[in-house]
């Protein structure tokens, strides 16, 4: 096996299209140190972990000495990329978008190697581009085969309205390969057609054609839609450290081995061996080892033994919030009502929402439940030390 | 009857569509000089009758004391308009096109008031714009509404490419009505799109919109098909006087109709009462005076006394090409075949084509059919003067 196999194998891993193997494999064993382009939207504020799939392919083509290409699409941006979506992107401000990358690069970097990264903007070359430079790019893409595309298909068949400027999206993407000189293009499934376009784009420059290599598309907490915000079924990498613990904890298990693979990388094998042992061990070690990613092997050991209180053991967590009687109720007040306190914590967002969580049964009251929303607390009980719970996460002591 | 209403009364004659007609009332009873758009692409060196239609209908308007704003598509002819046609126009160079259009406004200028004409380029402003000009454009259509277009849709369902480029084409043609504040934008049949579009950018712009008016597209000469030069049906504006005189006399009595009302702007009632007459007559009038509009009242009085010479009294033209026996035949030479000396007039083809006319009998010498085409010519003969006819207009003599 050479090394180029054995590099090819590495990339193959979770790919779902890898087009262009052979010509790739070549350059490889020519000694080539590939461009490997990666294009990122910065339409958003922030990544998910749904994001990390491509990312962590692109870290990995970094590890095997390759130059990973990051093109932020601050140009096409200001169009909006419609793909896998039934309606057109709000345009951007100019300022939006800056924020909005630089948050992204911050992120980015929790997962790439900064020094092998060249980061680019799609606006230094179209930012110079002239209309007649546009129109030219415009002729070198059919109608027909703009509509092939799944989702235009799609809107068209639907009556959606498509706008013309997101016809013009996916050559801009194509044309930013060319700029690139990229050896391979990586992206999720959504992105398999402009891929394809930037291939087509530098085959039409007379230069060699770009390997297009697809990543799943990571499935949400739900274990069902992809991960979205829209779907609200996401951890965001910025999360803190025990909103992401948790969150990863609440997937079911068939989730688990898919993330296992598709964000930690673990290879089949490897999975197949993490299954005799017990799921809740292996998600607690998944819980641990993400977060410690992010936040720190501390603070991943740290969640997973206050995650062992709450939900194990029956304890509490040490670190929940503390409120003094004399902050939540009216100076000299004997007593105050339960929903009243709870409300002047502001850990809930109304007063509605906590009579819901009493009705619902949800609020426990040093570890009995309560049912009545209107209950009354007096002074003398919260001298006692008084530890509410409410809901399944919010927990919060109150103290004379 | 206002003035408003005789002016509305003229415009309206012959047009095929015409929207917007109430609001361009309001306007030209306010005593607004109207702005009346018609854009023409340079495309191709010379203009044809079927140019003449529209041209006419701006004159009308010229006289009427309104604006004539003559566009010269410079820079959309750099994409190539595809209305009407089943292929995407090949790109021309800048030279090619500033030529075209030079030559396009010297003949135009043979029907329109130069005076009163605002010729203007559409470079002017495209020659500015940015990419992302480009693609704000873009976002002003949807590709449904495009493909609701007849041509795009023919092409659509047979699968003939339609490159993304010719989708923009409308909205830059539409997009000059916004920078030219056009009160009406006057086109053949096939331009109604178009201009809709600029109607719909006007709006988009929160400006007046503009009036549309669509003008038949004349048949050519078989009577059939639109006046094309891909149909070699045509007649060009700059063609000599006799090609033209020619040409007219040989068109059906049904097209001359046709002919009276769009190029010579006779009214129904008048051709009425033209058709009492004797169509032969009412023929040569039509020819006389359109070869009189482009070469001047004596061109016409000449070109149809000479048609009258050949083709009514059986005379030749005074005006035939004359050789001498000496430039024809090789020195000393005492006789020659008939088609060599055919062939050294330079008049024909080929060989082969004279040996076809003869074959065919359509070769006279002084009013005699040949039949051989070895037919052998003596400097005897020639020294009494032959007068040859080869095919339907080709004459000339021999002289010693």
């Amino acid at each position: 096996m050479t090394d180029a196999d054995r590099q090819l194998e590495l990339i193959r891993q979770n790919a779902e299209v890898f087009l262009g193997e052979d010509e790739l494999k070549k350059r490889i064993a020519a000694g080539k140190k590939l461009r490997v382009k990666l294009g990122v939207d910065p339409t958003r504020p922030d990544l998910t972990f749904g994001h990390m799939v491509v990312f962590n392919k692109l870290r990995q083509f970094q590890d095997l000495g390759h130059t990973a290409v990051l093109v932020i699409g601050d140009f096409t941006t200001r169009i909006g990329d419609p793909s896998g979506r039934s309606t057109a992107r709000p345009i951007l401000s100019e300022e939006e978008i800056n924020e909005n990358a630089k948050t992204y690069l911050d992120q980015a970097f929790k997962i790439l190697d900064k020094e092998k990264t060249e980061v680019r903007h799609n606006s230094e070359w179209f930012g110079k581009w002239s209309m007649i430079d546009t129109l030219r790019l415009a002729r070198q893409m059919t109608v027909a085969r703009m509509l092939e595309r799944d989702d235009f298909a799609k809107r068209y068949a639907s009556k959606t309205p498509i706008s013309i400027v997101e016809f013009l999206y996916p050559l801009l993407q194509g044309r930013d390969s060319v700029e690139l000189q990229s050896d391979i293009e990586i992206g999720g499934t959504d992105q398999l057609f402009n891929n394809l376009v930037g291939r087509q784009l530098q085959k039409d420059a007379g230069l060699p054609e770009q390997a297009v290599l697809t990543m799943p598309l990571l499935v949400g907490l739900d274990g069902a839609r992809k991960m979205s915000k829209s779907y609200d079924n996401y951890i965001a990498l910025n999360e803190s450290a025990k909103e992401m613990f948790g969150k990863i904890m609440s997937i079911s298990d068939e989730t688990m081995w898919t993330y296992y693979a598709l964000l930690l990388c673990k290879t089949p094998a490897e999975i197949t061996a993490m299954k005799a042992q017990h799921p809740m061990e292996m998600k607690k070690q998944l819980a641990t080892a993400l977060t410690a990613k992010f936040h720190g092997e501390a603070a991943g050991k740290y969640e997973r033994e206050q995650f062992e209180n709450v939900f194990s053991k029956g304890k509490i967590r040490d670190d929940i919030p503390e409120f003094r009687w004399g902050e939540l109720v009216a100076a000299g007040a004997e007593s105050a009502a339960l929903t009243d306190i709870l409300a002047a914590t502001k850990l809930f967002p109304s007063k509605k929402e906590i009579r819901r969580l009493v009705e619902q049964g949800a609020v426990k009251m040093n570890d009995e439940k309560i049912s009545d929303p209107a209950l009354k607390i007096s002074a003398s009980d919260a001298a006692k030390t008084l530890v509410i719970q409410a809901g399944k996460r919010t927990f919060l002591k109150v103290v004379a």
